[in-house]
């Protein structure tokens, strides 16, 4: 039997990335840089078409798209981007935007679909439950549950959830609807206004790498005694700084305070927090399994 | 069709209320001081037996209790009680318990089973995701998503997460393991320690109202930002008291900051941080639907 081709798109807030083919793997792929919506839409179409007539047919597409983005295929704001400062990308459509292939188009977000790229990766038979968390422009994060991604009313908005200051931080934050939420005090550009260089640049023994790691650490311990996940990846930028997630899991040790049985010691940690199986694919592989999927989606 | 019969048992970490019959509403039930193991399980046990008795065998016994509890029926800690503080109870087997009885005998976190019996209630055709929060001498939380409870590894530790200290709050917190979490700053027991008396008696003009509410509303907030429930349900003694609900939608919504569009003013929280709408009687409705269920638990 022929393979199955599709679609598959991260659309990032700096660049996205279509690909076409069965996998992510042997895929032929592009990078286009996110520009108005009218350019970047109009060169993942043309890459797509050009690619049909390569390889035949898509049987879908798949899109993990930079939110806030409609989700649930019931509502009418599927697959539409919500409120961005992103200019001219608030309202865009995603779904229409690839109507003209007359197929299915399943849509979640980034962090949503690397969660599911991740999960089927790392949670052997993909039974239970994974964090994918982006700590970069912004912080976001995504839910897999058992190999379907896990959602609420809409996608989480976890980088903007409130955590306790580090005691030597005096930052106001960086965020302009909270000031010092998550992502106010953590992302890429909070540290870069902190400062004045990214956390490799500052060098290990910068007082910022423990401060960083002190708020990634309380999120994950957080993240560990509610949705009590077999799995937290951390991806995005900041968390490939040289030693930041040893801190992390040694923060996040230190701030359970020896609540939850199964972290005896900062070592039971390895395996939970840890960095993206997938290196940099986790998205394109997420939006593969969106692609593929609809099986998730009953009743698309 | 004759009805079927079940036993449904609360088990508090105070009393114990066990239930037998079709449903909560019609069913004989007794309350137990919750004693040594031994004297609290022979009395539970006793009452079913003379319930049966009276009323037929029963098909299953549903139990939603006082944790920390293992929940996973695969694992071998199903139903057992975990490190609990309580004398006695840790390594109590409420399956064992119950075994002479020959029917299954379903057990979650109390938490988890008010969850389901609340968004069986609230949730038009149960068909989305309700978070039941009881703050009384400690602080837990369930989830029921689309009718079913939703865990990870383990149930919900959540009382236990760290959140922004309030301004005026110095006070170090009550939690043996973490001090200030949120179970350490707003339990009742930690209301206590901090004014010597619980809110209902200190009244509405004292400023422990507003430091409780500012620390319940901004978990509310967090929850909203990350599980994006329908419902949150506020249950628990500390919940009762009056005009506390309004101050932490007031929080809630200042937390939030404008950033959830579906929140335009505090009034749009009212159907969605409410108080129990089954009264008291969440938690054996819910251990109602353990045993009526199984349903949920599929294989069990």
């Amino acid at each position: 039997m022929k393979k199955q081709i599709f679609a598959a798109i991260e659309a990032g807030g700096t660049k996205w990335i279509v690909s076409v083919g069965s996998d992510y793997q042997t895929a032929e792929q592009i990078r286009i840089p996110t520009e108005h919506p009218d350019i970047t839409l109009a060169a993942a179409r043309d890459f797509i078409h050009a690619q049909i007539q390569a390889q035949g047919e898509i049987a879908s597409i798949g899109i993990g798209s930079f939110g806030p983005l409609g989700v649930d295929p019931t509502q009418a704001d599927y697959g539409i981007i919500g409120n961005t400062p992103k200019p001219h990308w608030a309202g865009t459509d995603l779904a229409c935007a690839f109507a003209d292939f007359s197929v299915p188009v399943v849509i979640e977000s980034d962090v949503n679909a690397a969660a599911l790229a991740e999960a089927s990766s790392l949670i052997p038979r993909n039974d239970g439950r994974l964090i994918y968390v982006t700590i970069g422009t912004g912080i976001g994060a995504g839910v897999a549950d058992n190999g379907r991604v896990s959602n609420g009313v809409h996608h989480p908005e976890m980088g903007h959830i409130r955590l306790p200051k580090h005691p030597k931080d005096s930052y106001a934050g960086h965020c302009p609807a909270h000031g010092d939420c998550l992502e106010g005090l953590a992302c890429g550009p909070a540290i870069s206004a902190r400062w004045g260089a990214d956390l490799s640049t500052l060098g290990p023994d910068h007082e910022a790498n423990d401060i960083i790691a002190f708020y990634l650490g309380a999120f994950c311990a957080n993240l560990l005694l509610s949705y009590a996940p077999n799995v937290i990846v951390l991806g995005g930028g900041v968390s490939l700084t040289p030693g930041l997630i040893e801190r992390v899991r040694q923060h996040a040790f230190d701030q359970l305070g020896g609540y939850l049985g199964r972290f005896a010691s900062p070592e039971d940690l390895h395996q939970v927090i840890r960095t993206p199986s997938l290196d940099t694919f986790s998205g394109v592989a997420g939006a593969y399994l969106l692609a593929h999927g609809a099986g998730y989606l009953e009743g698309l």
